[in-house]
């Protein structure tokens, strides 16, 4: 098959390096004579061609990528509610869920694309999966901040959060030390910590507050007073915002000022309102949020976004369809969607670098001596 | 009077700069062969001599400020709780305040101190004028992270906090065009509008809420529609914590919504929370919190902040006890304390900052024509 | 006069907050109604209306304007080589000067414009005013990246690039202390030492060679042996491009090594192989170079930028011909360009700076005793 | 063997992570109760009991690694002139080269060392080797700025030296666009050209010149040509300082400047003396140099560098001499010294990613089809 011309789109969270990924694949794309044809805001481009939210869809060629491997975001806009298997459509005044995937395969073929680069998370790479299992042609390119997808060794997005995170941390220890105060920083990670962990050991914080490792605040306290007694009157706490006690154990610790606190209110200050109780201390949280996802990215992530962008196109050059772009350090490699959205890679409770946290004097909430 | 020992001490919130301040006093003063006690955690080393938190009182030469000038915070610590007219004790379990500025001018004496900088902010001054008038010999270094105090035309830390959101600012451009979203971001400002007004010039934000301009929602809806219309589905807003809507005004706006959120959440989420019922738009919030009081300081703030500590010395030295260091660009002058904390520094709303700000298009969520 | 039309251009070397003038004035511009025209290159895309590199001349919006407050550089393009009175062109190989000022005049009436706006150092300005005295409309915009025009508090672009090199500094030192080196940095200061000496005030550098202070090796020796003798065996020195020793006294202390460096060396080089024979520690030279020309602006340039874009369309609507907008802190003000390009601004040797880098111990290479 | 005391030093160039190792080392090797000697200036501290420049051998304990964690530099100092197989003296004004590795080891013995940590690049390696093979009990951590070490996939310091030319190459572009200009950036790699190639893909330079590949200027000026042509008047050459001409080539390009050129000029200013006569356009130099090996490490550096000093104790612990520890994405391996050192690892020609930038339009001065 000779390939002409070729779509490409950016699904899912904010993510630095998605302009790399762009402009890589986009360069190497038009040196082997393609047309490139930028979808805006994910499958909406596809659900509807006249789609502009606020450009449309567009041709690509190397003036459209200039400058744009050192800014944060897509330049094709991105989107959570573009799943043309669920889309929400409001039919007399009632939001309900269709399937408009027949609509998307139609449109591809109206544009006589050849191919498709989709860049995305686990939810993109699902609906891609299925795509393909309806006849189109997709090369796959893994996105999460999170870096919660086991088959590559880094994602990108996720260097740039972690020293984003660190750099932050490095802010907050000014502030404890001359204070001396207890700083919480809470992070991105639902179900991953892996940001956590990284700007926790990174930050030289104190305590390290993981989903995979549920918490007790006994342990926390007692590293913040054996601190407290070592001359260091001050502590850090890294918190993912899916970071959680053990099952039944918070509600004991500050009952009532925890019971009133809204949803809205996360993993930091809960923590803190549990914690303050026990304490001569000030606790602090900061809730570092959207400022993750956003920023020029990292060398690291410039030149892996390049180099899945540029493979992605390769992988389409040999056919190698319904595939995903991967690091094995120092390699890109291809593996099949199917295989890379099998399971989600969380952070196992052994891993090296919880030891080497462990190792630095990092606590973790839990009864592991260190 | 002929100057042998000299106190120095940091009090009130966290800012940077006050290391240069420290350094550039140290310095000067040993240059004239003066001894220099730096006092811990503000007045709390002058009112009781074992105080340990970490160090204790301790004497400065050039080998305890190199290379200081870079990092955030205080190595003298700091602390908001060290009134000495008001000092808080517990007796059988009650707390109370009690006078021990007695024992802070004894101290003073045994220590056979000459005179004593004091850096802080407006709380910090009080407290300074009322030992002047119990006859210490203080000079003032003025230290506000809000800028609002009127006698200088800048206090350091101020230029770095507003760094630090300007670069937050441009981390959220990045995703709020990507998703089509309105980002709102709190900044630090109680009463004085400073930061926010600066950091929103600096990162283009396109709508900026002070605490000296009360804002109405429905311009605030106006200008987010207004640029949707020409094609910018998205807007960031600058809001200072201290912000709040005309009196009477939000509550109508998005009422059940708010009525259950706490205290706790800050003016973001209250008015995140008003504003999203009104839009078809995502509204994510991120308050920026303590971020603004760490980090190395600027160029800008390391140069006031060494100037003030060297002016303060010579103050000393030309005996202008009971004077403050102030900025007239590009001069150091000396102000009297009195002054200077007669009245505090607010935006007023006619500023020439806020009209530059309308010029290039950003609102103020009131009906001022642009 | 009702203005319906007008030009802007930036010229001489690059600065950053240069964009963020352009944007100030062509959304300040935009909101009275104008026609902006950005003229490429400087006065190139005035003398030839064809001019193209890359783009020409064209029309200003706010989409042409958005983002680029973050941006270094200019999006208009700069020109050292495009003074319409000696103006450079070959005629039959041979190179020559030729005045083609009418030819700017016509075209500035050609392309209807009412006013123009000129960004531009003490060359920019020299040109600016004459033609003024040939009957155009122009308001100025003090562009110098040295601050050594006197007229105006701050000329932006000179806070981000003391940033660029205080950020530098801060490198140096961690390898001039591991290794125990002198490092010789080498900033930007042909005539005017201003960032230096703010550079080695903000980074604490322990020497500081500007030209309007001549050094000799003497004192800067003495100030090396007797920092290694207190146990500090490194040393930084902060040089300006145009600093030089006292005449007559450099060619006696490293004669040889001296007389064979060619023109290329600049002062950091030519110090460091003066200075290197008189110590046993390795001496090393960065030059910072255009380094400290490009970079996204700090807040505080993007603020003056865009205040003096502003305001130099407000003093186009009141008329203010031939005047230049200024920073009085913290107001903007209008002085005569005739004024401002009459004296340059220099560092007066008894500056209050000067007096503030000798009160914290930093040595001129001169007999002053600190 | 039960192990109750350890040294450890760092040797060679200055690298950020150091004293993240440093730190990862001490934090681990008390928290199994071990006493750990700091040694001075590499192996002049053991050279030599009395050495102090500046502060001499001393204990390390948590309170002395605090904070090091985000400092450049090493804690320890650091020295290239330390062989003790080859070390330096003067004797009646001769300097001459003699072996003092006996009383290395005699001193390590006096010292009750039980084991030595060195950190150091190939030639402390080396060292290291031969002191192993006189008795002494070492585990070796790689340095090396320039990654040119294969047995491991990084070494700490790249990331962060790649990050700091990333940064530079980004504020060159600015300039380069805004003057239409040719900007060369010289970086390190003497030998070894993964830096450049790195900075290259992630600066999104046009030309990457490494020792590796040797270059011709017909290729360099093709690519400016053809970009010029397309209508981007401006170009970015990133050059190694090793990077050189195909043997015989460049003398004919521009002899006559060349040739007056002393050996102080570096591979880029030699690059553009020879462009410059070729081209219409001005051609500037900056050359990076020291400031890559200064700054605070990124959060990958601190990480690799923590874990680094946590696995070389654990090596310790298991008795591991003679192995050196190493990256192998995601796990920490160890490796015999002998083998680490014996091949260089420099950069492929066919490597991926030297692929990857050529797919992205960037050019090496060979005449390889892109």
């Amino acid at each position: 098959m000779t390939i002409q011309r070729i779509g490409i789109m950016t699904g899912g969270g904010d993510c630095p390096g998605l302009n790399p990924v762009i402009r890589g694949a986009v360069l190497k794309a038009r040196s082997l004579g393609w047309e490139v044809l930028g979808i805006e805001d994910a499958t909406n481009g596809l659900i509807d061609l006249d789609y502009r939210s606020p450009k449309g869809n567009r041709w690509l060629g190397p003036d459209d990528v200039r400058g744009i491997i050192s800014k944060g975001g897509t330049i094709l806009g991105t989107s959570n509610k573009s799943d043309p298997f669920n889309y929400v459509v409001t039919v007399d005044g009632v939001k309900k869920e269709i399937d408009v995937s027949d609509r998307v395969i139609a449109n591809y073929h109206k544009l006589k694309l050849d191919g498709l680069i989709s860049i995305g998370g686990d939810g993109s790479m699902r609906i891609a999966q299925k795509l393909i299992d309806k006849g189109m042609n997709i090369i796959g390119v893994p996105k999460t901040i999170d870096q919660d997808i086991g088959c590559t060794d880094y994602t990108f997005g996720f260097n740039t959060a972690v020293q984003t995170a660190t750099d932050a941390i490095d802010r907050l220890h000014d502030t404890a030390e001359s204070h001396d105060r207890i700083m919480v920083v809470e992070l991105m990670g639902r179900n991953a910590g892996w940001i956590t962990l990284h700007a926790a050991l990174a930050g030289a914080a104190h305590v390290c507050l993981i989903p995979e490792i549920p918490y007790r605040i006994e342990p926390i306290l007692e590293k913040i007073l054996e601190r407290q007694a070592r001359g260091n009157p001050y502590s850090i706490i890294a918190i993912a915002e899916g970071a959680h006690p053990v099952a039944g154990t918070q509600s004991t610790e500050g009952p009532r000022a925890l019971g009133q606190m809204p949803r809205l209110l996360g993993a930091g200050h809960r923590l803190a309102a549990t914690l303050e109780p026990h304490l001569e201390m000030e606790v602090r949280v900061v809730v570092l949020g959207h400022l993750q996802r956003g920023g020029t990215p990292t060398q690291f992530d410039r030149i892996l976004g390049t180099r899945f962008g540029s493979a992605a196109v390769e992988a389409m050059r040999i056919g190698k369809w319904g595939h995903m772009v991967a690091l094995r350090t120092p390699d890109i490699v291809l593996v099949p969607i199917a295989d890379a959205i099998a399971e989600p890679h969380f952070v196992p409770p052994n891993h090296s670098l919880v030891r080497a946290a462990r190792d630095v004097g990092i606590g973790f909430g839990d009864d592991e001596p260190r």
